[in-house]
Protein backbone atom coordinates (compact mmCIF):
# COMPACT_ATOMS: atom_id res chain seq x y z
CA UNK A 1 0.00 0.00 0.00
CA UNK A 2 1.65 3.49 -0.77
CA UNK A 3 1.02 5.79 1.71
CA UNK A 4 2.53 9.51 2.26
CA UNK A 5 5.63 10.54 3.36
CA UNK A 6 4.69 11.31 6.55
CA UNK A 7 3.06 8.31 7.66
CA UNK A 8 5.72 6.13 6.01
CA UNK A 9 8.15 8.25 8.45
CA UNK A 10 6.05 7.86 11.76
CA UNK A 11 5.70 4.28 10.73
CA UNK A 12 9.41 3.70 10.21
CA UNK A 13 10.36 5.50 13.46
CA UNK A 14 8.03 2.89 15.39
CA UNK A 15 9.63 -0.21 13.16
CA UNK A 16 13.03 1.08 14.32
CA UNK A 17 12.20 1.87 18.09
CA UNK A 18 10.79 -1.35 18.08
CA UNK A 19 13.46 -2.82 16.63
CA UNK A 20 16.70 -2.01 18.14
CA UNK A 21 19.95 -3.48 17.29
CA UNK A 22 18.40 -5.23 14.21
CA UNK A 23 19.33 -5.18 10.61
CA UNK A 24 16.73 -4.63 8.31
CA UNK A 25 17.19 -4.09 4.69
CA UNK A 26 16.34 -1.15 2.42
CA UNK A 27 13.69 -3.91 0.60
CA UNK A 28 11.83 -3.92 3.53
CA UNK A 29 11.26 -0.54 3.78
CA UNK A 30 10.66 -0.21 -0.24
CA UNK A 31 8.30 -3.54 -0.02
CA UNK A 32 6.23 -2.47 2.52
CA UNK A 33 5.77 1.24 1.29
CA UNK A 34 5.88 0.70 -2.44
CA UNK A 35 8.47 3.45 -2.50
CA UNK A 36 11.49 4.19 -4.51
CA UNK A 37 14.65 3.48 -2.38
CA UNK A 38 15.87 6.93 -3.21
CA UNK A 39 12.41 8.08 -1.42
CA UNK A 40 13.42 5.52 1.29
CA UNK A 41 17.08 6.65 1.51
CA UNK A 42 16.39 9.99 2.37
CA UNK A 43 13.82 9.55 5.01
CA UNK A 44 16.39 7.48 6.90
CA UNK A 45 18.47 10.76 6.57
CA UNK A 46 15.54 12.89 7.85
CA UNK A 47 15.11 9.98 10.49
CA UNK A 48 18.85 9.45 11.59
CA UNK A 49 19.69 13.40 12.08
CA UNK A 50 16.57 13.63 14.44
CA UNK A 51 17.50 10.36 16.22
CA UNK A 52 21.05 12.27 17.10
CA UNK A 53 19.00 15.78 17.47
CA UNK A 54 17.26 13.68 20.67
CA UNK A 55 20.19 11.86 22.23
CA UNK A 56 18.44 8.85 20.74
CA UNK A 57 21.56 7.06 19.43
CA UNK A 58 21.58 6.85 15.76
CA UNK A 59 20.73 5.05 12.37
CA UNK A 60 23.80 2.86 11.50
CA UNK A 61 23.76 1.77 7.09
CA UNK A 62 26.13 -1.53 6.78
CA UNK A 63 26.57 -2.36 3.07
CA UNK A 64 27.00 -5.55 1.23
CA UNK A 65 24.40 -8.67 0.84
CA UNK A 66 23.52 -8.63 4.42
CA UNK A 67 23.47 -5.04 4.79
CA UNK A 68 21.13 -2.99 5.80
CA UNK A 69 19.73 -0.19 8.19
CA UNK A 70 19.57 -0.49 11.68
CA UNK A 71 18.65 1.64 14.99
CA UNK A 72 21.41 1.79 18.08
CA UNK A 73 19.79 3.19 20.66
CA UNK A 74 23.05 4.90 22.50
CA UNK A 75 24.14 8.24 24.24
CA UNK A 76 26.96 10.16 23.15
CA UNK A 77 29.82 10.37 24.88
CA UNK A 78 28.52 14.04 26.05
CA UNK A 79 25.01 12.45 26.65
CA UNK A 80 26.19 9.54 28.77
CA UNK A 81 28.36 11.70 31.21
CA UNK A 82 25.28 13.48 31.91
CA UNK A 83 22.89 10.73 32.42
CA UNK A 84 25.37 9.58 34.82
CA UNK A 85 25.87 12.64 36.66
CA UNK A 86 22.33 12.83 36.84
CA UNK A 87 22.33 9.74 38.52
CA UNK A 88 24.60 10.66 40.69
CA UNK A 89 23.01 13.93 41.98
CA UNK A 90 19.59 11.67 42.52
CA UNK A 91 21.90 9.63 45.36
CA UNK A 92 24.25 11.98 46.54
CA UNK A 93 22.86 13.01 50.11
CA UNK A 94 20.56 11.25 50.06
CA UNK A 95 19.62 9.02 53.47
CA UNK A 96 20.24 5.22 51.71
CA UNK A 97 22.82 3.45 53.96
CA UNK A 98 20.92 0.57 55.62
CA UNK A 99 22.55 -1.49 57.92
CA UNK A 100 25.72 -3.66 56.68
CA UNK A 101 26.83 -0.99 54.44
CA UNK A 102 24.51 -1.73 52.26
CA UNK A 103 22.77 0.93 49.50
CA UNK A 104 18.79 1.60 49.50
CA UNK A 105 18.81 1.92 45.20
CA UNK A 106 15.20 0.08 45.24
CA UNK A 107 13.50 3.27 44.48
CA UNK A 108 15.59 3.61 41.36
CA UNK A 109 15.71 0.64 40.50
CA UNK A 110 11.42 0.24 40.56
CA UNK A 111 10.91 3.24 38.07
CA UNK A 112 10.61 3.05 34.44
CA UNK A 113 12.01 6.40 33.67
CA UNK A 114 15.07 5.15 35.63
CA UNK A 115 15.31 2.25 34.33
CA UNK A 116 15.19 3.08 30.85
CA UNK A 117 18.08 5.31 30.96
CA UNK A 118 20.27 3.10 32.80
CA UNK A 119 19.59 0.59 30.08
CA UNK A 120 20.79 2.98 27.33
CA UNK A 121 23.13 3.79 29.31
CA UNK A 122 25.03 1.00 29.77
CA UNK A 123 23.86 -0.22 26.25
CA UNK A 124 26.06 2.88 24.82
CA UNK A 125 28.96 0.96 25.06
CA UNK A 126 28.25 -2.20 24.10
CA UNK A 127 26.12 -1.98 20.89
CA UNK A 128 28.91 -2.64 18.53
CA UNK A 129 30.53 -5.55 20.42
CA UNK A 130 29.38 -9.13 19.82
CA UNK A 131 26.93 -9.75 23.22
CA UNK A 132 24.73 -12.85 22.92
CA UNK A 133 23.14 -12.37 25.91
CA UNK A 134 23.15 -10.52 29.36
CA UNK A 135 24.09 -12.53 32.95
CA UNK A 136 22.42 -11.18 36.13
CA UNK A 137 21.69 -12.38 39.38
CA UNK A 138 18.18 -12.22 41.19
CA UNK A 139 16.83 -10.24 42.45
CA UNK A 140 17.94 -6.38 42.01
CA UNK A 141 20.41 -7.22 39.18
CA UNK A 142 17.36 -8.47 37.42
CA UNK A 143 15.78 -4.77 36.35
CA UNK A 144 19.12 -3.56 34.78
CA UNK A 145 19.82 -6.26 32.96
CA UNK A 146 16.34 -6.29 31.20
CA UNK A 147 16.38 -2.90 30.82
CA UNK A 148 19.50 -3.12 28.64
CA UNK A 149 18.40 -6.24 26.99
CA UNK A 150 15.62 -4.24 25.38
CA UNK A 151 17.95 -1.87 24.00
CA UNK A 152 20.96 -4.17 22.82
CA UNK A 153 18.07 -6.83 21.94
CA UNK A 154 19.66 -10.08 23.26
CA UNK A 155 18.16 -12.40 25.98
CA UNK A 156 18.78 -11.81 29.89
CA UNK A 157 19.67 -15.09 31.83
CA UNK A 158 19.21 -14.73 35.73
CA UNK A 159 21.40 -16.75 37.79
CA UNK A 160 19.63 -17.67 41.65
CA UNK A 161 21.36 -18.11 44.74
CA UNK A 162 19.50 -20.83 45.49
CA UNK A 163 17.80 -24.18 44.92
CA UNK A 164 14.33 -23.91 42.99
CA UNK A 165 12.66 -26.58 42.12
CA UNK A 166 10.90 -24.96 39.19
CA UNK A 167 14.10 -24.42 36.80
CA UNK A 168 15.05 -28.38 35.55
CA UNK A 169 18.44 -29.36 35.75
CA UNK A 170 20.54 -26.91 36.61
CA UNK A 171 24.75 -26.14 37.10
CA UNK A 172 25.09 -24.91 40.56
CA UNK A 173 28.76 -23.28 41.76
CA UNK A 174 29.84 -22.51 45.31
CA UNK A 175 31.14 -18.30 45.94
CA UNK A 176 31.74 -16.24 48.25
CA UNK A 177 29.19 -13.51 48.53
CA UNK A 178 31.70 -10.67 49.81
CA UNK A 179 34.86 -11.62 51.35
CA UNK A 180 36.75 -14.42 52.42
CA UNK A 181 36.22 -14.23 55.95
CA UNK A 182 32.35 -15.45 55.28
CA UNK A 183 30.33 -18.25 54.45
CA UNK A 184 29.94 -19.76 51.30
CA UNK A 185 26.61 -19.60 49.21
CA UNK A 186 25.49 -21.31 45.99
CA UNK A 187 24.51 -19.59 43.06
CA UNK A 188 22.53 -21.75 39.99
CA UNK A 189 21.71 -21.58 36.63
CA UNK A 190 19.11 -23.53 34.73
CA UNK A 191 20.80 -25.93 31.83
CA UNK A 192 19.00 -24.66 29.14
CA UNK A 193 19.20 -20.75 30.02
CA UNK A 194 22.45 -20.00 28.24
CA UNK A 195 23.77 -21.75 24.94
CA UNK A 196 27.51 -23.05 25.02
CA UNK A 197 29.90 -20.46 23.55
CA UNK A 198 27.95 -17.58 24.23
CA UNK A 199 29.32 -14.45 24.60
CA UNK A 200 27.82 -12.65 27.94
CA UNK A 201 27.26 -9.36 29.43
CA UNK A 202 27.59 -9.72 32.96
CA UNK A 203 25.16 -6.88 34.67
CA UNK A 204 24.73 -6.70 38.70
CA UNK A 205 22.76 -3.64 40.80
CA UNK A 206 25.89 -3.41 43.54
CA UNK A 207 29.39 -4.92 43.97
CA UNK A 208 30.96 -4.57 47.47
CA UNK A 209 33.62 -7.53 47.64
CA UNK A 210 33.24 -8.40 44.36
CA UNK A 211 32.56 -12.16 45.30
CA UNK A 212 29.17 -12.27 43.09
CA UNK A 213 31.15 -10.89 39.93
CA UNK A 214 33.58 -13.42 40.46
CA UNK A 215 31.24 -16.18 41.24
CA UNK A 216 28.84 -15.37 37.73
CA UNK A 217 32.58 -15.58 35.39
CA UNK A 218 33.13 -18.93 36.87
CA UNK A 219 29.56 -19.89 36.15
CA UNK A 220 29.88 -18.01 32.14
CA UNK A 221 32.71 -20.36 32.20
CA UNK A 222 30.77 -23.35 33.48
CA UNK A 223 28.61 -23.11 30.31
CA UNK A 224 31.88 -22.31 27.84
CA UNK A 225 30.93 -18.76 27.55
CA UNK A 226 33.31 -15.59 27.49
CA UNK A 227 32.65 -12.39 29.39
CA UNK A 228 32.27 -9.92 27.21
CA UNK A 229 32.46 -7.47 30.54
CA UNK A 230 30.71 -6.97 33.63
CA UNK A 231 29.15 -4.20 34.47
CA UNK A 232 27.99 -3.01 38.03
CA UNK A 233 25.41 0.31 38.86
CA UNK A 234 27.04 0.71 41.90
CA UNK A 235 30.45 -0.36 43.33
CA UNK A 236 31.74 0.15 47.17
CA UNK A 237 34.77 -0.97 48.54
CA UNK A 238 35.60 -3.22 45.57
CA UNK A 239 38.16 -5.73 46.76
CA UNK A 240 38.81 -7.14 43.03
CA UNK A 241 41.01 -5.46 40.37
CA UNK A 242 38.91 -2.60 38.96
CA UNK A 243 39.77 -3.89 35.35
CA UNK A 244 37.92 -6.50 35.70
CA UNK A 245 34.42 -4.44 35.77
CA UNK A 246 32.38 -1.47 35.10
CA UNK A 247 31.06 0.82 37.65
CA UNK A 248 28.50 3.18 36.68
CA UNK A 249 28.67 4.94 40.13
CA UNK A 250 31.26 4.45 43.07
CA UNK A 251 30.48 5.10 46.89
CA UNK A 252 33.01 7.41 47.92
CA UNK A 253 32.07 8.35 51.42
CA UNK A 254 28.74 7.79 54.05
CA UNK A 255 27.59 9.03 57.13
CA UNK A 256 26.80 6.25 59.44
CA UNK A 257 24.86 8.83 61.87
CA UNK A 258 23.15 10.58 59.01
CA UNK A 259 22.67 7.06 56.91
CA UNK A 260 23.64 9.41 53.78
CA UNK A 261 26.17 8.74 51.16
CA UNK A 262 28.28 10.56 48.63
CA UNK A 263 28.57 9.14 45.24
CA UNK A 264 31.16 9.63 42.25
CA UNK A 265 30.59 8.47 38.63
CA UNK A 266 32.56 5.06 38.31
CA UNK A 267 35.11 3.73 35.84
CA UNK A 268 32.29 2.93 33.27
CA UNK A 269 33.20 6.32 31.24
CA UNK A 270 36.93 5.29 30.44
CA UNK A 271 35.62 2.98 28.82
CA UNK B 1 13.92 26.37 16.70
CA UNK B 2 11.32 26.44 14.12
CA UNK B 3 11.85 22.52 12.01
CA UNK B 4 10.26 21.29 9.09
CA UNK B 5 7.16 19.17 10.04
CA UNK B 6 8.77 15.85 8.70
CA UNK B 7 11.61 16.40 11.53
CA UNK B 8 8.94 17.62 13.91
CA UNK B 9 6.52 14.12 13.27
CA UNK B 10 9.67 11.64 13.68
CA UNK B 11 10.30 13.70 16.83
CA UNK B 12 6.90 13.41 17.90
CA UNK B 13 7.01 9.67 18.15
CA UNK B 14 9.84 9.47 20.28
CA UNK B 15 8.11 11.94 22.49
CA UNK B 16 5.26 9.61 23.06
CA UNK B 17 7.12 6.41 22.84
CA UNK B 18 9.30 7.63 25.73
CA UNK B 19 6.00 8.98 27.65
CA UNK B 20 3.35 6.16 27.19
CA UNK B 21 0.24 6.93 29.75
CA UNK B 22 1.17 10.24 30.51
CA UNK B 23 -0.61 13.67 29.59
CA UNK B 24 1.13 16.78 27.47
CA UNK B 25 -0.35 20.25 27.16
CA UNK B 26 -0.34 20.94 23.38
CA UNK B 27 1.45 23.83 24.29
CA UNK B 28 4.36 21.47 25.28
CA UNK B 29 4.80 20.65 20.90
CA UNK B 30 3.45 24.45 19.81
CA UNK B 31 6.76 26.10 21.96
CA UNK B 32 9.14 23.48 21.48
CA UNK B 33 8.51 23.79 17.53
CA UNK B 34 7.69 26.89 16.82
CA UNK B 35 4.15 25.92 15.35
CA UNK B 36 0.95 26.57 15.53
CA UNK B 37 -1.25 24.40 17.40
CA UNK B 38 -3.23 24.08 14.01
CA UNK B 39 -0.42 22.22 12.77
CA UNK B 40 0.49 20.46 15.51
CA UNK B 41 -3.29 18.98 15.31
CA UNK B 42 -2.38 17.99 11.95
CA UNK B 43 0.75 16.09 13.21
CA UNK B 44 -1.55 14.42 16.27
CA UNK B 45 -4.08 13.16 13.04
CA UNK B 46 -1.37 11.54 11.10
CA UNK B 47 0.45 10.29 13.99
CA UNK B 48 -2.66 8.82 16.06
CA UNK B 49 -3.86 7.10 12.72
CA UNK B 50 -0.20 5.49 11.79
CA UNK B 51 -0.24 4.46 15.54
CA UNK B 52 -3.87 2.74 15.05
CA UNK B 53 -2.64 1.00 11.84
CA UNK B 54 -0.07 -0.59 13.56
CA UNK B 55 -1.39 -1.91 16.60
CA UNK B 56 0.33 0.37 18.34
CA UNK B 57 -2.55 1.80 20.68
CA UNK B 58 -3.35 5.32 20.05
CA UNK B 59 -3.52 8.94 20.93
CA UNK B 60 -5.88 10.53 23.21
CA UNK B 61 -6.85 14.08 23.54
CA UNK B 62 -8.19 15.46 26.87
CA UNK B 63 -9.94 18.61 27.06
CA UNK B 64 -10.00 21.06 30.16
CA UNK B 65 -7.03 23.25 31.85
CA UNK B 66 -5.16 20.00 32.68
CA UNK B 67 -5.60 18.14 29.33
CA UNK B 68 -3.70 17.77 26.63
CA UNK B 69 -2.63 14.89 24.48
CA UNK B 70 -1.70 11.16 25.51
CA UNK B 71 -0.10 8.07 24.13
CA UNK B 72 -1.81 5.03 24.89
CA UNK B 73 0.15 1.43 23.85
CA UNK B 74 -2.65 -1.09 23.77
CA UNK B 75 -3.30 -3.65 21.28
CA UNK B 76 -7.30 -4.05 20.35
CA UNK B 77 -9.43 -6.80 21.09
CA UNK B 78 -9.05 -8.55 18.14
CA UNK B 79 -5.34 -8.17 18.07
CA UNK B 80 -5.38 -8.60 21.59
CA UNK B 81 -6.36 -11.83 20.95
CA UNK B 82 -3.93 -12.57 18.28
CA UNK B 83 -1.64 -11.90 20.66
CA UNK B 84 -2.51 -14.52 23.03
CA UNK B 85 -2.86 -17.38 20.58
CA UNK B 86 0.58 -16.36 19.60
CA UNK B 87 2.36 -17.30 23.15
CA UNK B 88 -0.34 -20.48 23.20
CA UNK B 89 0.90 -21.79 19.61
CA UNK B 90 4.62 -21.20 21.46
CA UNK B 91 4.22 -23.02 24.19
CA UNK B 92 1.76 -25.89 22.77
CA UNK B 93 2.90 -29.25 22.25
CA UNK B 94 6.51 -28.28 23.64
CA UNK B 95 8.52 -30.15 26.10
CA UNK B 96 8.05 -27.62 29.36
CA UNK B 97 6.67 -30.07 31.97
CA UNK B 98 9.34 -29.71 34.77
CA UNK B 99 8.93 -32.18 37.98
CA UNK B 100 6.28 -31.38 40.35
CA UNK B 101 4.06 -30.12 37.82
CA UNK B 102 5.88 -26.35 37.18
CA UNK B 103 5.75 -25.74 33.97
CA UNK B 104 9.45 -24.20 32.08
CA UNK B 105 8.50 -20.38 30.92
CA UNK B 106 11.94 -19.14 31.03
CA UNK B 107 13.13 -18.63 27.52
CA UNK B 108 9.98 -16.64 26.86
CA UNK B 109 10.37 -14.45 29.68
CA UNK B 110 13.95 -13.71 29.09
CA UNK B 111 13.41 -12.67 25.78
CA UNK B 112 12.94 -8.54 25.31
CA UNK B 113 10.34 -9.65 21.75
CA UNK B 114 7.94 -11.41 23.89
CA UNK B 115 8.64 -9.58 27.21
CA UNK B 116 7.58 -6.29 25.32
CA UNK B 117 4.34 -7.69 23.71
CA UNK B 118 3.49 -9.64 27.22
CA UNK B 119 4.01 -6.30 28.85
CA UNK B 120 1.41 -4.45 26.24
CA UNK B 121 -1.12 -7.27 26.30
CA UNK B 122 -1.45 -6.87 29.91
CA UNK B 123 -1.21 -3.07 30.00
CA UNK B 124 -4.05 -3.22 27.28
CA UNK B 125 -6.62 -3.64 29.91
CA UNK B 126 -5.62 -1.77 32.53
CA UNK B 127 -4.58 2.18 30.89
CA UNK B 128 -7.58 3.31 31.71
CA UNK B 129 -7.63 2.49 35.35
CA UNK B 130 -6.18 4.20 37.64
CA UNK B 131 -2.91 1.94 38.84
CA UNK B 132 -0.46 3.69 41.35
CA UNK B 133 2.10 0.71 41.41
CA UNK B 134 2.66 -2.75 40.00
CA UNK B 135 3.04 -5.70 42.69
CA UNK B 136 5.06 -8.90 41.74
CA UNK B 137 7.30 -11.29 43.35
CA UNK B 138 10.73 -12.45 43.04
CA UNK B 139 12.23 -13.80 40.96
CA UNK B 140 9.82 -14.82 37.60
CA UNK B 141 7.66 -12.29 38.61
CA UNK B 142 9.57 -9.50 37.97
CA UNK B 143 10.43 -9.24 33.86
CA UNK B 144 6.33 -9.66 33.24
CA UNK B 145 6.01 -6.61 36.19
CA UNK B 146 9.04 -4.55 34.27
CA UNK B 147 7.48 -4.88 30.89
CA UNK B 148 3.87 -4.53 31.98
CA UNK B 149 5.45 -0.92 34.07
CA UNK B 150 7.37 0.69 30.83
CA UNK B 151 3.89 0.46 29.29
CA UNK B 152 1.69 2.05 32.54
CA UNK B 153 4.25 4.44 33.05
CA UNK B 154 4.21 3.45 36.73
CA UNK B 155 6.81 1.85 39.24
CA UNK B 156 7.24 -1.55 40.21
CA UNK B 157 7.64 -3.40 43.34
CA UNK B 158 9.22 -6.79 44.02
CA UNK B 159 8.23 -8.54 47.25
CA UNK B 160 10.74 -10.92 48.16
CA UNK B 161 9.95 -14.84 49.60
CA UNK B 162 13.04 -14.38 51.97
CA UNK B 163 14.62 -11.96 54.42
CA UNK B 164 17.40 -9.90 52.93
CA UNK B 165 19.63 -7.75 55.19
CA UNK B 166 19.34 -5.11 52.22
CA UNK B 167 16.49 -3.58 52.14
CA UNK B 168 15.67 -1.89 55.38
CA UNK B 169 13.08 -2.25 57.57
CA UNK B 170 10.15 -4.52 55.91
CA UNK B 171 6.67 -5.39 56.40
CA UNK B 172 6.22 -9.68 56.26
CA UNK B 173 3.57 -11.71 56.04
CA UNK B 174 3.26 -15.69 56.15
CA UNK B 175 1.76 -17.35 53.28
CA UNK B 176 0.78 -20.83 52.05
CA UNK B 177 2.47 -21.02 48.40
CA UNK B 178 0.45 -24.06 47.08
CA UNK B 179 -2.32 -25.61 49.13
CA UNK B 180 -3.32 -25.77 53.08
CA UNK B 181 -1.82 -29.21 52.89
CA UNK B 182 1.75 -27.44 52.56
CA UNK B 183 4.43 -25.68 55.07
CA UNK B 184 3.88 -21.71 55.75
CA UNK B 185 6.98 -19.66 53.94
CA UNK B 186 7.48 -15.62 54.94
CA UNK B 187 7.06 -13.20 51.91
CA UNK B 188 8.20 -9.68 52.93
CA UNK B 189 8.27 -5.95 51.56
CA UNK B 190 10.74 -3.02 52.16
CA UNK B 191 8.38 -0.42 54.09
CA UNK B 192 9.44 2.08 51.61
CA UNK B 193 8.42 0.75 48.73
CA UNK B 194 5.00 1.13 48.45
CA UNK B 195 2.98 4.18 49.25
CA UNK B 196 0.08 3.61 51.66
CA UNK B 197 -3.35 3.49 49.55
CA UNK B 198 -1.61 3.23 46.12
CA UNK B 199 -3.79 1.11 43.74
CA UNK B 200 -2.29 -1.44 43.27
CA UNK B 201 -2.08 -4.00 39.76
CA UNK B 202 -0.60 -7.56 40.99
CA UNK B 203 1.78 -9.89 38.30
CA UNK B 204 2.83 -12.84 38.65
CA UNK B 205 4.06 -15.46 36.13
CA UNK B 206 2.44 -18.48 37.28
CA UNK B 207 -0.56 -19.34 39.39
CA UNK B 208 -1.30 -22.88 40.70
CA UNK B 209 -2.97 -23.18 44.34
CA UNK B 210 -3.01 -19.79 44.47
CA UNK B 211 -1.46 -19.10 47.56
CA UNK B 212 1.17 -16.47 46.51
CA UNK B 213 -1.67 -14.19 44.81
CA UNK B 214 -3.42 -14.80 47.99
CA UNK B 215 -0.76 -13.48 49.89
CA UNK B 216 0.37 -10.71 47.53
CA UNK B 217 -2.84 -9.67 48.46
CA UNK B 218 -2.78 -9.37 52.04
CA UNK B 219 0.63 -8.08 51.24
CA UNK B 220 -1.21 -5.16 49.89
CA UNK B 221 -3.64 -4.76 52.50
CA UNK B 222 -0.91 -4.40 54.81
CA UNK B 223 0.06 -1.22 53.07
CA UNK B 224 -3.64 -0.44 53.09
CA UNK B 225 -3.89 -0.44 49.70
CA UNK B 226 -6.26 -1.30 46.66
CA UNK B 227 -5.66 -4.34 44.63
CA UNK B 228 -7.04 -2.99 40.81
CA UNK B 229 -6.69 -6.47 39.98
CA UNK B 230 -4.47 -9.53 39.73
CA UNK B 231 -2.82 -11.00 36.45
CA UNK B 232 -0.97 -14.23 36.14
CA UNK B 233 0.75 -14.99 32.42
CA UNK B 234 -0.07 -18.85 32.85
CA UNK B 235 -2.21 -20.90 35.51
CA UNK B 236 -2.33 -24.53 36.41
CA UNK B 237 -5.03 -26.42 38.30
CA UNK B 238 -5.91 -22.92 40.01
CA UNK B 239 -7.70 -23.54 43.52
CA UNK B 240 -9.24 -19.90 43.88
CA UNK B 241 -11.93 -18.13 42.51
CA UNK B 242 -11.42 -17.53 39.10
CA UNK B 243 -12.83 -14.38 39.44
CA UNK B 244 -10.19 -13.10 41.79
CA UNK B 245 -7.67 -12.88 39.20
CA UNK B 246 -7.02 -13.10 35.47
CA UNK B 247 -4.56 -15.10 33.46
CA UNK B 248 -3.31 -14.92 29.59
CA UNK B 249 -3.01 -18.84 29.46
CA UNK B 250 -4.07 -21.61 30.92
CA UNK B 251 -2.67 -25.49 30.95
CA UNK B 252 -5.44 -27.52 29.89
CA UNK B 253 -3.04 -30.88 30.22
CA UNK B 254 -0.03 -32.18 30.30
CA UNK B 255 1.43 -35.25 29.05
CA UNK B 256 3.99 -36.52 31.80
CA UNK B 257 5.31 -39.31 29.49
CA UNK B 258 6.35 -36.63 26.73
CA UNK B 259 6.85 -33.85 29.59
CA UNK B 260 5.01 -31.33 26.86
CA UNK B 261 2.11 -29.41 27.69
CA UNK B 262 -1.44 -28.24 25.87
CA UNK B 263 -2.44 -24.60 26.87
CA UNK B 264 -5.38 -22.71 26.15
CA UNK B 265 -6.41 -18.70 25.88
CA UNK B 266 -7.39 -17.83 29.68
CA UNK B 267 -9.78 -15.83 31.42
CA UNK B 268 -7.81 -12.22 30.62
CA UNK B 269 -9.60 -11.87 27.37
CA UNK B 270 -12.89 -11.87 28.90
CA UNK B 271 -12.10 -8.74 30.99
Amino acid sequence: MKIKRSERLVDMVIYFLQNPNTTTPLNYFSDKFVAAKSSISEDLTIIKHTFEENNMGSLVTYAGARGGVQYQPYYEDKQLKKEILHLKNEINGSKRLLPGGYIYTSDLLSEPKWLKRIGKVIASKYLTEEVDAIMTIATKGVPIAQATAYNLNVPFVIVRKSSKVTEGSTVSINYLPRSSSEKVEKMELSKTSLKEGSKVLIIDDFLRGGGTITGLERMAEEFNCEVVDSVVFLEHNSKISNESYHSLLKVTSVDEEDRTIEVDIGNFLSL
